[in-house]
Parts: C-alpha cells; structure tokens; sequence
C-alpha cells in the first residue's frame, strides 16, 4: 500500500487524546503496574513516547534532509524515559507529550515535505537504508505498538481476576512486545 | 491480586472516549479495513463492542443476581455486530457505544452491589460456574482486548509502509488474537 501521508498525520495527531482519555486519572493500579521484572508500565510508555518525540521522529527528518545517507541517525536510548519522569504523575507526562506531539507535528508542516521528499534516503544505524516515507509511517507505527502495549500491560494486572474467561481474552496470550525503533 | 470493583469501574468509564478520541473522523484506510478474510475492522470491533452492551455484561449480571447457577447466561454472538453496523459509519457507532456504556454503568449502580455479592456465581454456558467478581473483571479486560485488537489491525495496514522497521514494531508480530467472551 502506498504510504499516504495525510493518513499517518491523522492518525499522529489523535493519539495524545486518546492516551489522555484513558489514563489521565486512572487508578495506580492500572498505570504504574508493569509486566514483571525489566517490563514496562503505562507510566514508563507515556514516558518513552515523550523522549521519541523528543530525540527521534522530528530530528531524523532534518537528519535526511540535510545529509541524505551521509550521516546515520543518532541512535535511539530505549531506558532514557527514566529521565522523563521524574517523580512526575501521569497527567503533566500527558501534558507534556501531547504539548511536544503538536510542536512536532506544526514543524513537520514548516518543512512542506513535497512528495518527492517522502523518497529521501537516510541511514538508521542498524537497519541501514531507509526513506523518509519509512520513518513517517514508522512514527505512526510506533504509536499503534505502544498502544498495543499499553492495553497488554493493562490487562495483565487482571490476569488472575478474570478467572477463567482467561483463556477467552487473546490480549492475555499477546507475545508482540516492541523493541527499540 | 483482590477485584477492586472501582478500579474496574474506572477503566470501563473511559474506553469510550478513548476510542472517540482514537478513532472518529479517522480516515476509512485506517477503520475500515481488516487483517484479511474472516477478521475485523475497526469499525467491525466498534459494532461488537455495542453488541457487547446490549447482550453481555448487564444482562448476565442480572441473571446471577436473580438465578444464581441454576440458569446458564445467554450464549453471545460473535457474529452480531453485523447487524449493529447497518450501513452506519464510526460517528454513529461511537455515539451509539458511548450511550450505552454510560446507561450500563448507571444501571450498575442503581444494583447497589454489596461486596459479598461479587462472591455470587453463575453459569457460563461454556467455562461453567463463574463470580460476579470475574464477570466485572471480563467487562474491563475485554475492553482492554478489544483496544489491543484495534491497534493491531491498524498498524497491520502499515506492516510494508514502514519498511525495515517492520522488524522492531512487536505489535506486527502479534499473535493474541481475541476470541468470543
């Protein structure tokens, strides 16, 4: 399928209000609960999704088109959300998140991208050539699997609570877990 | 971990607006289409979740609530939400889930529920005898499995779009498919 890029901005600029709509408020026990050991929370994913605003999307666009495939992208630091929160509470990360997303987003209009430029190579550090229509959808990707994620994480904590409809609710059998991007 | 039945509450208060926030007005490329034959849209997963209302949750508490274990619940159908669709498009559908949830939530609450009667059982026609307690727990779970569900099927529209990042996006290697509740 063609990489519309009207489609990835809509999808880009609904996804603070969703994230807002269901954790600002929500009891601890849904979002600071994690996974077991080395796992994430809700509250560490609102955090990550605000460092990759921060360091990843916005800035290898400019990377690209600046230096094409002449200089790779910083890479990503996947443990830097420790950083962002910080002792804060769910509601500034929304904040925060939702403030950097609609920044990035009015930025990316300031650079009016032609559709020539969607096919500007740059180089990603470890998985080599990659165009700017990859990273554009790949940023609307990487809200779907922390969304995904989030849900997961979520209904892990009612794992034993549902009793035996466990078995009916497929989110409990999800092995899909993210990896750096 | 203990059910607690406001925590639950929290959860099943919010998914509405979360999926409004996530997916009105979103493009049909991202709502209307599936993982491929015999699987759900967006818009699929919405109409179910009505259907779910209707059928499912407040229904089968009533039936504990009155019959105990000596009447088994209603069996759910999985192919409902066809009918609940009707031509219409996710506006409607999300006003229509929205609607529904917020009476389900009050009628609810005019039950008056007294923690011993989370211990009350009923019969699933097909898991057996369950708790009040579980049943309350599912309703929030398969809100959770049904928001995991719609990422999924949304970011399955970009698995080519994002090219090599395909690999590091777990939501595209998921395999926790939802099944009937």
């Amino acid at each position: 399928m063609a990489h519309n890029f009207d489609h990835t901005i809509s999808l880009l600029a609904r996804t603070p209000a969703a994230l807002d709509a269901l954790l600002r408020d929500l009891p601890e026990a849904w979002t600071s609960r994690n996974e077991g050991e080395n796992t994430w929370s809700a509250i560490d994913i609102v955090a990550h999704l605000i460092q990759a605003e921060r360091a990843d999307w916005v800035p290898r666009v400019k990377i690209i088109l600046e230096f094409g495939e002449t200089k790779a992208f910083t890479p990503f630091d996947r443990l830097g959300h420790a950083r962002e929160i910080q002792g804060k509470s769910m509601g500034p990360l929304l904040d925060e998140f939702a403030g950097l997303r609609s920044e990035n987003l009015a930025e990316l209009g300031r650079l009016n991208l032609r559709p020539e430029d969607l096919e500007r190579r740059g180089r990603h550090p470890s998985l080599g050539t990659v165009t700017l229509s990859q990273l554009l959808a790949t940023w609307a990707g990487h809200d779907l699997t922390h969304l995904h994620q989030i849900s997961r994480v979520m209904a892990y904590q009612y794992r034993e609570t549902v009793g035996p409809w466990r078995r009916y609710l497929g989110v409990l059998d999800c092995h899909g877990h993210s990896q750096a991007a």
